[in-house]
């Protein structure tokens, strides 16, 4: 959950544990399915599991942070994939099934689809585990009562039709989760800040200044990796890459000469952030540029150390999505229906627009 | 709950119990909307209080079922009048204030909104309560936040602008009760069975024939009751009326010799009740004919008897009502806006919605 | 529950969910024991299951109170086995394993352990139950993990080693649940009220005096039913007994010619009881005799109809039995041990020993 | 709590959020005391919560691990107390009431009770919330009802006498917790683990061998912290101290030249421990010198060296002492007695007496 522990002080639970609880679910739904006369075989039963539980080993420390600061534009998904085809290599094998299922190559469509989808066992177990350790009890899923109408109709995953009302609260519930908790605006600009510090120091350390390090942060703030030299060593070093690398950079840097890495990591650290707003639409580019003049002068900084602490930018969230990959209701007429088209109002249409927000992130009078 | 108990076993909370919790909630509504520096006199709590803790006296056994059988037409809300004024009398007019309240006579239209409006303690009470007994976990709503995020602005109830998802959740939430609980069709089935058993016996009493019943069912079954004639007499007599007379009245008619009052006692009490179609549309009337005729024959009754068995109607709920008395947002900006109206998206638009079904009964085959 | 909804006004759940409950349980450990290799055949696991469905269908209305006024001395046991016996007969000799496990005569025996002993599904499920409706959070019992822990050893029920802490908080959240739930003193006093309401119609009725009555309660007030002559008529009409008899019974007495069963109706029904006090001793026979005449001269009785009003009586509860039906651990080293011994410490020793206390029952003085 | 998360994934909770719980339970506990009447100023009520906010503040990283290695016998009681005066300082006296009642110096006892005693806010909140992350669901202790019954007699905290189950509940809870979760034995050996990672650093820098670290966890490697020398400036530097310096540590540490060093936090991090057994009795000499010895000549080390792979020690825990500051019950009759004499039974007698286990920790056979 990133940074959200600022604002939800319990939000202290691990991607590890997450995916133990995806691969529970994983297990309920196959026997539920099962139970229903959907055959899956012993070896997709052990690919659905093995799959769900490395669906997220790509991650880097703080999520999503670090996928454009450390790295440079490489997904967390294609880093997953490398672990498990290094994984498939080391067990002789033996995840091959779980790889073509997780790339969707697998004929059999709803079983990727219990991986990755609109219902699949990954939101069905963080939704209610972030509502749980968050404590906003209104994004809370009733996963088992989701998962126990849940059935297989050509191939496709469907749920049954006496569980509309279930579904229609489950995306409401993911949609109060996003913009109370995931987008939540202090969340933001903390995870905006991390960003920064890290590409703070890894342009230092390309200009020759000294940035303290454990080794493995060392590594990606000399080397640009990309997609195309992610090779075996990179990704080697890049599991040995947490949380605790990240901060104990930060904590070294609270005394740095530079200015930009010393207050960002300061800003982190003591909690004490830039401001942010939401808005509906981006601010004016002469605001922005006043809000950077006034820090700059203030300081004494060139324009692009300012930047770092002037800055917007926009977040989103679509509640439901028609255009791909639908929940579909199977209705008792033996029909399978989109859901948001099954619904006796259109409220579930209404939420498949996008919804865009603005964020404006600038330094306190005082500092 | 009327017969929901037949769906959820755990349904036999009892209206006690939740004009115990709605108080609970007014105290607490009370206590926040004080700390807010919104104006509560002394007196006006305890109006609050003792309006929200008599708000549903006035039902009878199972609830609705008997305001069109047992009496002619009148309403509920009707009868807890007419006990908060002999309470009245009782009481040395100690409760003319929360009469008035209650009445939406006062001028401080928010106290009244706190009793009765779409985001009332009777709700946020009976939903969670509701929820909580049935175990149908996804129409709970967190009421310790929605009171939390209660305001006073000129007069009115709003809610503030960052309740927003808060507020959303609770009407999606209080839908799913009403599909999936309150409107269940075997549920309704069973209603519509104990209002038609009633009816029957009312229909025997005043045909001359013996229906054995306690003291207080008898007066109602033998006495046309309106609004008119229901004066102090009538009033005592109601307050001796509940479920026992009527659930010791039906076992007693197990074995009456009239086919319609034995037949639907038993099918109630016996939980073999008659089939149940929810349909979009009203059935044809050549369908219902049928299905009349049939089991008129079957059993060589009148088409009147016949008519106990077979029937159909209507029902309906509307998530969210934009017309009139809507939750209010209090924004940020100061302005005061209709929730449906503030929303990034038109999902409560299109919740405001009325949806209708129509409901058809008839005996199975075996009968 | 009794009277407890008095007190916990949540307590109005039923004896049939409370079987629903315990089956569910009964399928769970049937799971987890075959789970572990203990070999449990169909028939053996349909027999549980009716066994437990049915363990509790000879209770009358208000739990124990009936026991000994409306029927003389049979106990809800041996009127289950009459109603299996019968069902029996209907089913085809189906249940006959079913019934010779319940009564103890079939040689596995931790079969009959998991319908009856001091930690079988019955207490696992009413535990739990009983603590949810009321609200007793600290009675909850954690059935799952119970359930994990549970094996078999020479064909005796045991609970796996490391089950012990979990064992011994079952001990003390039952023995919370007495003393603080169906011990509480206003739940005594008012079943003492409804046992003596009963009693005193029953004596009314032999006395040529007129009781108003469902035909099931008259039944019972005119016949002395004992387990010598409960054959299947006297099945058939208890099994038609339920609560709204008992209730509309009292409703109907409320305006009776007799003081005592006018009383003790109002007093039931008005929830205004008599007052009650526990001691460790049994009242002084002189202090029970100067209530017993003041209440007597004050309205005119006899000392008979006076003793309605003025008694006492003892509770008693024993946490843990040593004496039988132990408990049993089965620990790594292979050894079977009571819990009781193979605690670290004496507790649950020192819990076996039987706590009795005296209750005092007598009206308040503007009675 | 340590390294419990090896055990319970979900134990990732932080002390910030305790401290915050505990001083949520000190207000509640203050409004709870002052509505019965018990005089609590503001001053008193200010330096209550600020005595519970701070009282953990002197816990270092992974709790009591670091008590023995990293500094010298410092108790983290004895550092709270360096930062409340620190703070004391910075605040111009506004802690000095804290810090009076912090250390038992007030005259008022209760005040101290409440932050330290067998029934305070820090036990009342650590339970609850070890409960909740662990999933330990036995362990939950109702704090509510606790609160709502304590009171204050003669300047000591008691509770009231209808109390009497839920205290018993709340020692059996918290026993429970230990044996389960504080205690549980892979807890121990990871704890153990870490604390001897960190004296093996602390011994290769003295002995001039290149250990790298962050600053803070340097400088005490380096340094010889005692009680005598802890001044400001090492208050200053243990403030920086936290579990990301010891865990980038062991990271740098896993391909450290020294074996001990390395393996030590080969094991922690991958979660590849000593094997451990608990017993009642310490293990016999020569099984230690065996045992030891195989190690030593399996990887060629010295006898020192090894004794950081084998070694056992005592964990003992005493759920309840009658010797001093018992948890008292106000009895109805007025008297004041020990709840472990006022029980009706000798259960809680039996849990004062201190129960001790040995654990003993060495490699498992493949290492």
């Amino acid at each position: 959950m990133g940074m959200s522990y600022l604002v939800y002080p319990g939000a202290h639970h691990t991607r590890f544990h997450h995916a133990l609880g995806a691969m529970f679910l994983m297990q309920k739904v196959i026997q539920t399915l099962r139970f229903k006369g959907v055959g899956i075989s012993e070896d997709e039963s052990e690919a659905l599991q093995v799959a769900i539980l490395l669906h997220d080993i790509g991650h880097g420390p703080f999520s999503h942070a670090l996928e454009n600061s450390i790295i440079e534009n490489v997904s967390h998904e294609h880093i997953s994939l490398l672990f498990m085809e290094a994984l498939n290599v080391q067990f002789n094998n033996r995840l091959t099934l779980a790889i073509t299922i997780f790339k969707n190559q697998y004929d059999r469509k709803f079983l990727h689809q219990l991986i990755s989808s609109q219902l699949d066992m990954d939101r069905l177990d963080y939704l209610r585990r972030d509502s749980f350790y968050t404590g906003v009890s209104e994004g809370s899923v009733n996963s088992e009562r989701l998962i126990a109408m849940l059935n297989v109709y050509d191939d496709g995953l469907v749920v049954e039709e006496k569980g509309i009302y279930s579904v229609e609260k489950f995306i409401i519930a993911r949609r109060l989760m996003y913009w109370q908790v995931y987008l939540h605006k202090t969340g933001i600009v903390a995870e905006q800040l991390l960003l920064r510090v890290l590409k703070r120091a890894k342009e230092l350390v390309h200009e020759g200044i000294q940035v303290p390090a454990t080794p493995a942060l060392s590594f990606f703030l000399k080397t640009f990796v990309t997609v195309d030299n992610f090779g075996a060593s990179e990704l080697n070093t890049f599991s040995k890459l947490d949380d605790a690398d990240v901060l104990s950079g930060m904590k070294w840097w609270l005394d740095h000469d530079d200015f930009v890495l010393r207050k960002l990591s300061q800003m982190i650290l003591n909690r004490d952030l830039l401001k942010v707003k939401l808005k509906k639409k981006a601010p004016k580019e002469e605001h922005m540029a006043t809000l950077l003049e006034n820090f700059r002068s203030q300081h004494n900084l060139t324009a692009h150390e300012a930047s770092y602490f002037v800055f917007h930018g926009v977040i989103s969230n679509q509640a439901y999505s028609m255009d791909s990959d639908t929940i579909n209701l199977l209705m008792k007429s033996g029909k399978v229906v989109d859901v948001a088209k099954a619904s006796d109002q259109l409220n579930l249409k209404a939420l498949s627009k996008k919804v865009v927000k603005h964020y404006l992130c600038y330094p306190k009078p005082n500092y």
